[in-house]
C-alpha cells in the first residue's frame, strides 16, 4: 500500500502544466483536483479552508471522500508541480524533545550538560522566519555567515532538523488544550535546516537567527488532524501547570531521515516531552494571538538511540563520527549536493498505516 | 511649529468617520486623504507603494507635495481612525545600542557582566511575532506567564523598549549596505513591550519568547527614509567585516519616553552603534530573504545617561530605583492604567526640525 488511501486524503496545492493553483489531495501516486467541489476547496491555497472551522473541515473531508470514492480523473503526480499549500503567517518552532536537548547540551556545552531550569515547566520555543519556510523540493543554498571573530564564509556544519509541523486554522488566544484540535488543521513534515557553526557564535544571548532563517522546508501535504489516531502523551513529572493540563493527545508519527537515499535515522514523535496541543497552549497563555496559516514545529525529534536523532549534530556527535553512507562515503554534516528527504508515517483513526509524505532538499552552493 | 510640515509629510493609513480605509499624510494637526491622487495612493494599506521601488517612493512623493501645496481639504485627525499602516510580513529586531547591552548585562548578570563575544562583531538579533504587531493607540493587556517553576500570573515586571523601526519596501537578500535607501521605504517609533520576569525564567538558550510576543505596538505614521537628513554613523572598533561596510548612514533623532504625562527619558538614536543599513545587510547575509512589510526594529536605544535609557529596566535599575511620575507616584515597571508615549524628532532633508509623531499604549489588566 502506497499510504494514500482514503483514510488519509492529505489536502496541497498543485498546478497542472500550464495551469493555475488549484487544491487537490493525493491519492497512491497521483492527485485528486478538488476545485470542481467548489466553496473553500475552490480557492487557490489551503487558509480559507484553515480558517473555517473544524465543523468545515470534517464537511469537507466527507465531501472529498465521497467525491473520490466515485472515481474522478486521478492526474499523475510527476505531471504537476506541487506549492506551498498555504501562506504561512508566523512560524514558532519548540524544543520539546528531552532526549535531543540532552544530547546537544552533552555535545555543545560539556561543561555542564543537562536540561535548562525551565526545560520541564515549559515548552520552551522562539520565532523563526516565515518568508523562507519554502515547500519540499526547493533547492537548499548553503548559507554564508560569522563564525568567529573576522570570520565569514558559507556554513560548515550545515544541518537538519526533523520535525512534525502543526499548521493553525482558527485564530484565538489563551488557548487551552483541551481546545486544540479546533485550532490546528493538521500536521506537515519539517526540516529546519540549521548552520551550527552560525549559530554557536550567534546565539548568546537572544537565540539563534541567520543560523535557521535561511530556510525551513516542509511537506506539499497537511494530513488533517482527525486522519490521524491519537496516543496517550507522555507521563510529565513534574506536573505541569494548570494551563498545560490535561496534555492533550500525542501522536505514534514514525519519522525516517535519509541522506543521500541512505536511512540514517528513525527518530519517533511519540517520545516527545510536551505535546503540540500545549505548545499551542503555552504560545497563546501570555494573551499573543495566532492567525490562520501560522505554523508551529515541534522541535528536532530524536530517540534515545543514536540512529533515532534527528539531527545530524546528534547523529555524528557534531561531526566527531561520521556516519557511512550506501556509497561508501562519510559524512559529518552536509555536502554540497547531498539530498536529504524527511519521511514519515502514522496510524490513521481507522487503524491503518498512513504515509506523512515527505521533505525534501538538496544543497547546492 | 507642528514638525508636521511640508518638509516631513509622513504616510499613514486612515478611516473617515463610516468610511473606508484610505492612505493620507499628516500635515499639522490634519490629515490630507490621497486617494484622489491614484495610483498605489489610492491603496488601503501603503504595501503596494512600498513594493513599488525608491523611484516611485520618489515620484509619489513630489505629487503628494504638490497636491498639499495646492490646498486640499484638511481633515481633522481628531475625526479619524488611525490604523496599522502597512501589513506586517516578518518582524525582527535587534539589540544595537551600546549602552542599553552593558547596562542589562550590569543589571541582570552582574556576575559577568559585558557584552558578548560577537556583540561588537555582528548585529545581534531575533525574530518577534508579526501578528501582535499594533498601532499605536491600541490597549496593552498585561501578559500573563510563568516566571518560576511551579508560578503562573500576571507580569510583575511589565516594561517598555524605545526603539526606531524600519520598514522594508523593495525586497532583496544580501543587501549591501550602500543599497540600504533602495529598500527601506521609512521610519516608525516602535515600542517593544516586555515582561522581564517572563524573560529571565524562559529565555536560555533560545532567546526571548512569550516575554515580547504579546504585544509590539507602532507609530500610525511611517517617515519616508528621503524626509531624514543623515549623520556619520558612530565610529566602530574593530571594524566590521566588509558585508558591513561602509556603515551607511546615522540618523540624529531624538526620541521622548513619557510616563503618564512625565517626561523620564530622552534616548538618543544617534549613539546607536550599529546602523540601519549594517542591520539590513546582516538580516540578508546568509541568504535570507526580507519582503515587503518586513519590520525590523533597532533595539532598545539607551545613551550613556540615566535619563537617556529606553527602557524602564534601566531608568528604574530592575525596580530597585523607582522614578518618581508628576503625580508623585513611584514607579520601578507598570502598573494597570498606566500610559506610555514615546516621541521623536529628525532633523528632515531640509535641515528643519521635524517629527516622528508618537506611539501611545495603556496598560489593562
Amino acid at each position: 500500500m502506497s499510504g494514500f488511501g482514503l483514510d488519509n486524503l492529505p489536502y496541497g496545492v498543485f498546478s497542472p502544466p500550464a495551469g493555475e493553483r488549484r487544491i487537490g489531495v493525493r491519492l497512491g501516486t497521483d492527485v485528486v483536483d478538488l476545485s470542481s467541489l467548489g466553496g473553500h476547496l475552490a480557492a487557490t491555497s489551503l487558509n480559507p479552508l484553515m480558517a473555517a472551522g473544524r465543523r468545515e473541515w470534517q464537511a469537507a473531508r466527507e465531501a472529498v471522500v465521497a467525491y473520490v470514492t466515485a472515481g474522478p480523473p486521478l492526474i499523475p503526480l510527476r505531471d504537476v508541480t506541487l506549492h506551498l499549500p498555504f501562506e504561512v503567517a508566523d512560524y514558532t518552532d519548540f524544543y520539546s524533545s528531552e532526549q535531543h536537548a540532552l544530547t546537544v547540551s552533552k555535545i555543545l556545552r560539556p561543561e555542564s550538560p543537562g536540561l535548562s531550569p525551565q526545560w520541564k515547566h515549559l515548552p520552551i520555543g522562539y520565532h523563526g522566519r516565515s518568508a523562507t519556510v519554502v515547500v519540499s523540493g526547493t533547492p537548499i543554498q548553503r548559507p554564508s555567515g560569522q563564525t568567529a571573530a573576522g570570520v565569514f564564509g558559507p556554513s560548515q556544519r550545515l544541518d537538519v532538523e526533523a520535525e512534525v509541523g502543526f499548521v493553525v486554522g482558527v485564530p484565538g488566544r489563551r488557548i487551552a488544550t483541551a481546545d486544540f484540535a479546533e485550532h490546528v488543521f493538521g500536521v506537515t513534515l519539517v526540516n529546519d535546516w540549521s548552520a551550527r557553526d552560525l549559530q554557536a557564535w550567534e546565539y548568546r544571548p537572544l537565540g539563534p537567527f541567520l543560523a535557521k532563517s535561511f530556510a525551513t522546508s516542509v511537506s506539499p501535504w497537511i494530513v488533517p488532524l482527525d486522519a490521524l489516531a491519537t496516543v496517550p502523551a507522555v507521563a510529565q513529572d513534574p506536573e505541569p501547570l494548570g494551563y498545560l493540563r490535561p496534555p492533550g493527545p500525542g501522536y505514534d508519527l514514525r519519522l525516517t531521515v535519509e541522506w543521500n537515499d541512505t536511512l540514517v535515522s528513525r527518530p519517533p514523535f511519540a517520545s516527545m516531552y510536551w505535546t503540540a496541543a500545549q505548545q499551542l497552549a503555552h504560545l497563546t497563555s501570555n494573551g499573543a494571538s495566532v492567525r490562520t496559516g501560522d505554523l508551529y514545529a515541534s522541535g528536532t525529534v530524536s530517540g534515545p538511540d543514536r540512529d533515532q536523532a534527528g539531527s545530524f549534530l546528534e547523529l555524528t556527535w557534531n561531526g566527531a563520527e561520521p556516519v557511512k553512507l550506501a556509497d561508501g562515503s562519510l559524512r559529518g554534516f552536509l555536502a554540497d549536493g547531498d539530498r536529504v528527504r524527511i519521511g514519515g508515517t502514522a496510524r490513521s483513526a481507522a487503524g491503518t498505516e498512513i504515509s506523512l509524505g515527505s521533505v525534501s532538499g538538496t544543497v547546492v552552493p
